[in-house]
């Protein structure tokens, strides 16, 4: 395979960089993500990919319940903090205002233009992700804005 | 749950616009999608969420190979003509020029920036989709140019 010429066309994808989160003990965690897509109308579906080896696969597969949260246009250090790893900056939420979602108590950022809640349904290994579905079981708008999108932001996560 | 707020926010999210292309006997098949993510790095894999009672699924369970074309900014019309049914619009690729991927003869669409071509490895039912995961066997990168988005279009497939 050429490898030069699929990193060139699969950084030509379309992207949103949104801040995924879930409950974490008594608070809460969050990554920036833009490997998820919904993937049903009926029921409503996403599809998201996580690190194999990150906290984040760890806490959805002990709660099986996140929050995708939309991020505004502009709030790209917002989502370069979410990105930030765990490992290393195990406080990154601590600065970032949030509610408990209304039936799993994952975060719901207050900056964040519209929530939706999601239930995990399976996980299936692709390759160095998990590939998680999820049925979306509540939402809701919190203003209106454009959204974020990682060509915004500048920062690559593909290829 | 509130549906008005669950399609305000899905409708929020942002997707680029692809044709996704299979063999078809001697010929070939496109529709237009966007439920598509990157979903792995090492190896290079895609999923897709494809309608569970079109020709695509029945195409993708028969040959197990697609190809991904990325489509330029400007492209509505041809994104359009492959959003068609097969069922209303059977010879919809008609008119449309391609040559044969190397590995799996998907058609590659001559007026796409680029292209990856996949390997199914498995599918995973979502609601009234079928979500298949694969893996990126070989790519060309055509021309350059700014990648056609759904936003772009103005179609809307999601919510």
């Amino acid at each position: 395979m050429d490898a030069t010429a699929r990193k060139t066309v699969l950084r030509m994808f379309t992207y949103g960089l949104y801040a995924v989160t879930a409950k974490d003990g008594e608070g809460g965690h969050g990554i920036a993500a833009n490997w998820l897509s919904q993937v049903s109308f009926e029921p409503p579906m996403l599809a998201i990919a996580v690190e194999g080896d990150s906290h984040m696969r760890r806490l959805l597969d002990m709660h099986g319940a996140f929050v995708v949260n939309v991020l505004e246009s502009g709030q790209r250090e917002l989502a370069g903090q979410l990105g930030k790893t765990f490992a290393k900056h195990p406080e990154k939420m601590r600065d970032i205002l949030w509610k408990p979602s209304p039936l799993t108590a994952s975060p719901i950022l207050t900056v964040a233009l519209g929530w939706v809640e999601c239930r995990v349904r399976e996980e299936l290994p692709t390759g160095d992700h998990i590939l998680y579905t999820a049925e979306v079981v509540e939402a809701g708008v919190l203003r209106e804005g454009v959204a974020l999108t990682l060509k915004e932001t500048g920062f690559r996560y593909f290829g």
